[in-house]
């Protein structure tokens, strides 16, 4: 039997089960859980903030584990790069699945997001199904899942103190198109806000500043490379537009990056970048509301550039498993890690990261 | 000693006056105005609703002229492909000039729209300073500004009937990326608006829809070439976007454009574009207010590309003159006039462009 | 039983054959053919030219045909919009079918052409295998298969009027980012030249020239719109660079496009292109041996942009289809059609398009 | 009187000269020089393989000096962020000067480098008509030369020691396009190569190779991050070619990046390269011939793309400081400077550098 922690349904407790372990199908493989993160996906689900969750679920949508079953009748199952898959691997997943390659978007608007048969683990596949989620003893890998292995020098545990963090900042960094010596600004400064200001580095940003909190949060931000960090619990948004502007010539950011989750930080945003500036939206996840923005002034005079970052597919992971191997002496990633929780307490990792007293929280069963 | 259109101040009667002839600069170009176009931007500038115009003006900002004088003390004055003016030479001109060449925006950011040391002709030069609007009987071309001659098919009255809604939309729709067989949605019928529809043509759009109004607009919008209108008088937002949806299986346009001038129009566009699809606002040219939008659910969750569009620089006017030249058996661009003015006429003119009598109004000395 | 054409092997006689028509999996579709074209490739093929190919091999990748039966156990197969199909739809589909949508290539790299998976009807699918070519009364569209129905508006002439070409010469011409007003020189008047040509007036070029021959193709270059063309059996190279840069102020064009499968081509190419212009090279599909460039020239302080063009995917197929509807009435497409030859005179179809005595040639069962 | 080294014409042994200071125009500026690069272009000067050089001439065109005069009669000139420059303030500033911003080239194929008023500072300009080098005591700043500032804590010596190659790379890195993870492989280990190997870490790069020599070269390559290094001196290309491969699962470089000055290195690079991936060529800055590919195999098949990359822009400059000053913790720039040479030494410099027996030379007055 497999222990796994089940989220039954939005605010009610969370329950541990003990789960048959499946039968593989061709292609198919199974893996010893090693960590598996906690993000604000998965509070958010608890709150009951995303549509089309067939609750009850199992959560943890990105996690790493070890190889221990495979089903080679079709064929050994390969990982992204091609190579055959082995029993011991140090292995992660993307959580999406099952985009279909036929439909109009996955074929003509190469935007396989609106893929009808996407599907993602631990967010809309049931535990009633399966071993689809990451906070569980093993994970089922259906044929066809995107399969990621950590290269040797990378630690499941410096992975993971990324989690979808690192790959949607990745995404977000890369639509933001920076520039050499851009000044960047990031909005927010959870886990896909700090993973965008390292990631800003990574690029050549010319000055990172992070706009956010709280303190824990931001002297991460510092750590981890920032060249200034603004406090949102200290300042209006008068005085952080002074505050860039004053570090910008009286320009504005080159490029700023959106990771907060709240709906008014949109148009601060806007206000934020220069003209003929940059802004990636990635951290407006759940419906926050609306917001109210004045289009000739912070868009259209302005000429911004407003960019929707929404997903990540594999070659977002892939990549972001690769600069993390690559650039591990510079940044030390698995400071990012606040707490490490039992599958048995997963629910006060849920609270923790729901109260923002984490930056990082990981379940390791 | 010329005859010239003067707008004293904003909300004051247009008056005629007769100014002397410059005195040429080495570089300088006098030309006899042949036409110049009354533009929505003639309209602001009566109302005052642009900031930083020094009263009193002479309106007209794109125009056509015949060479009379050049001053060629310091090598005879060229065009932007780097020909030889001559005397009697068909020409027109983009309006701002002065762009230094040496400042941030010019030399980092690429913007020279944010030249400190740009100026436009009939908006920000005052008709004390000499002849350097376009409802004149002359205009002084001052060293250094763009010149482009009409290659000898294209008629003065066939540039005009685009008029500066040409380079503004071409520079909105090559914003706009088109992809071969998009469905395009143009927001606005007016005369940037028409041209958006049409170049969207000429980008190969499988179907244009131009949403607008009044009725007069729509039909010279299908006379070219739209294979849709929705006239915004008779229909609610939401009916709009139904038809929108259902011209296009459900998933909204692939490319909006907005050119209408309201606020309101911005998020509606956002509505009316497809997930992951591009979102080009060109038509906020003054303040009409704010405007509400839900950021997780019309720019996040749907990906969706946003690019404010902002002022057009000479490589638009060029090529805009290219185009009109080259296809203009397939369009027939004087049928956008709908009246000539004389220079006593010109407040007519102004009345009849701001209540939208007209779609494309001439001054013609 | 199913009359089909096969190609034994090179060199050798086509010959005619029954084939029994197959029993569908749940997805597959069957139809029976209305026309199919025959292309420069299946000249290639027959002369040996290109690397495994299972032959015998039914030839004829892009085909139209009617729907005759599909399998809908595991739900009715679907269009590529997602449209249910119906008996008695006319559908054209993708010849590449079976691309992974998991190696390294689909996932990271985004580059399907290179997926090992990827096969091709009409080219890498063998006669013994199934109706897996168009030059057949029926053809076999496996499960997967990209279909694309055809507007009613567009009749199936039309649409193998521009056969292989069209989709190729739309991805050649979308990778050439053509700016308004651009002169395009397109190299090769056989079909992807003269679509290319098309296309290029469809993206709004200022002046397409086209520089080929024989005479036959140059007329039609004319008729579909070119403003100049050069006959390269009347020229040498330096006349044709000469003959270029006249057109264009001493620069040469802003866009060259290659489409002659003549390796020497390629240097000619980037000699007819201005500095800082853009070259794409689609027609090197065969082997044809090496051509010498000077890098310095040609390549670093002429700071050209060079692009290969490979393949052509379900969005461009989509995308040339709704083209081709929408522009019918501007481009009369079946002009280019030379001549219909029944099954068993395929043959003969061969022969002619060996020795460009055709534009474009149907096989029509 | 100021001291300067003039290269009176290719071959010649270098002179001192004593040359009178000049009387300043309005935005003049004269600064006195802290140190000035011996880069390749001045050993190409020196062998006469650059056209339209304008001997005698003052070599050194990127330098580094004191502000002593400015004539600020038209307004104090201003560095290319706006603000004023001041007597005493350590700059340096582009070597390219007087682009017009009328020509077609500037206005509408935004490609400057082909304006036909473009000079460069110590290879077009004469010594015979001022300052216009910087291996001098002193340079003069004509009006319109684009100054940039070097921030405090960058040491002149840590700018010159990247010299003309930084913002050469900067602009070859840009055009690459690399993506996070990605493989890139530089050729050549000169300045222009090594700047380029660390910038593309600051790109995200997964892996860099450089491939080149001698062996002083690799080792500077390896302590400033290369992953790996190939010696040309010990390796066939065949040989390259295949640790190439075996480093990259087979594949071949994402991104390769040209810097040799030897032609037969371009059809070379285009086989280091993937099938769909990128190479810049930047090294081809003088005619050493032709070379031989195959436009099947390495371009078209390949569906590469070519990016020949020619000169560096303010911006380029500007931002090359901006991430030289951001970056200095990370890489030791000064470790780049193999000697010094007084002006009595430069003819030593140039004939080091010719011999390849220094990374880089600076001379310092």
């Amino acid at each position: 039997m497999v222990t796994v922690v089940v989220m039954p349904e939005p605010g009610a407790p969370l329950e541990l089960r003990d789960i048959d372990p499946p039968a593989l199908e061709p292609g198919g493989v199974l893996m010893r859980t090693l960590g598996s993160e906690v993000c604000g996906t998965d509070a958010h689900l608890w709150q009951g903030q995303l549509a089309g969750v067939p609750y009850p679920i199992i959560p943890g949508h990105v996690s790493v584990g070890r190889v221990t079953a495979l089903d080679a009748r079709a064929g050994t199952p390969r990982d992204v790069s091609g190579a055959p898959l082995a029993i011991g691997q140090v292995v992660t997943f993307l959580d999406v699945y099952g985009t279909c390659g036929r439909c109009w978007y996955c074929t003509v608007g190469h935007a396989t997001t609106r893929c009808p048969e996407r599907k993602v683990y631990g967010v809309t596949l049931s535990a009633d199904d399966g071993l689809y989620g990451g906070w569980a003893e093993q994970i089922h890998l259906k044929p066809g899942v995107h399969v990621v292995p950590l290269p040797e020098e990378l630690g499941w545990r410096e992975f993971l103190a990324g989690g979808c963090g690192m790959p949607t900042a990745l995404h977000a960094v890369t639509l933001a198109d920076i520039a050499f010596g851009d000044t960047v600004v990031v909005q927010g400064a959870g886990p896909v806000g700090l993973c965008a200001a390292v990631l800003a580095q990574l690029r050549g940003a010319g000055r990172v500043v992070v706009v956010g909190g709280p303190e824990v949060r931001l002297r991460a931000a510092s750590r981890f490379g920032a060249d200034a960090v603004i406090d949102i619990t200290r300042t209006t948004a008068d005085e952080r537009r002074e505050q860039v502007l004053e570090l910008t010539g009286g320009r504005g950011a080159d490029v700023t990056i959106e990771a907060t989750g709240v709906a008014d930080a949109v148009p601060e945003g806007m206000r934020l970048t220069r003209d003929a500036g940059r802004y990636v939206v990635v951290g407006q996840y759940t419906d926050t509301g609306a917001a109210s923005f004045n289009p000739h002034l912070d868009l259209n005079q302005k000429h911004l550039d407003v960019r929707g970052c929404w997903g990540s597919d594999a070659g977002h992971l892939y990549r972001a498993v690769q600069v993390m191997a690559r650039y591990r002496d510079r940044f030390r990633w698995t400071e990012l890690i606040s707490r490490e929780y039992s599958l048995a307490e997963a629910e006060n990792a849920l609270e923790d990261v729901t109260r923002q007293r984490v930056v990082k929280a990981l379940v390791v069963p």
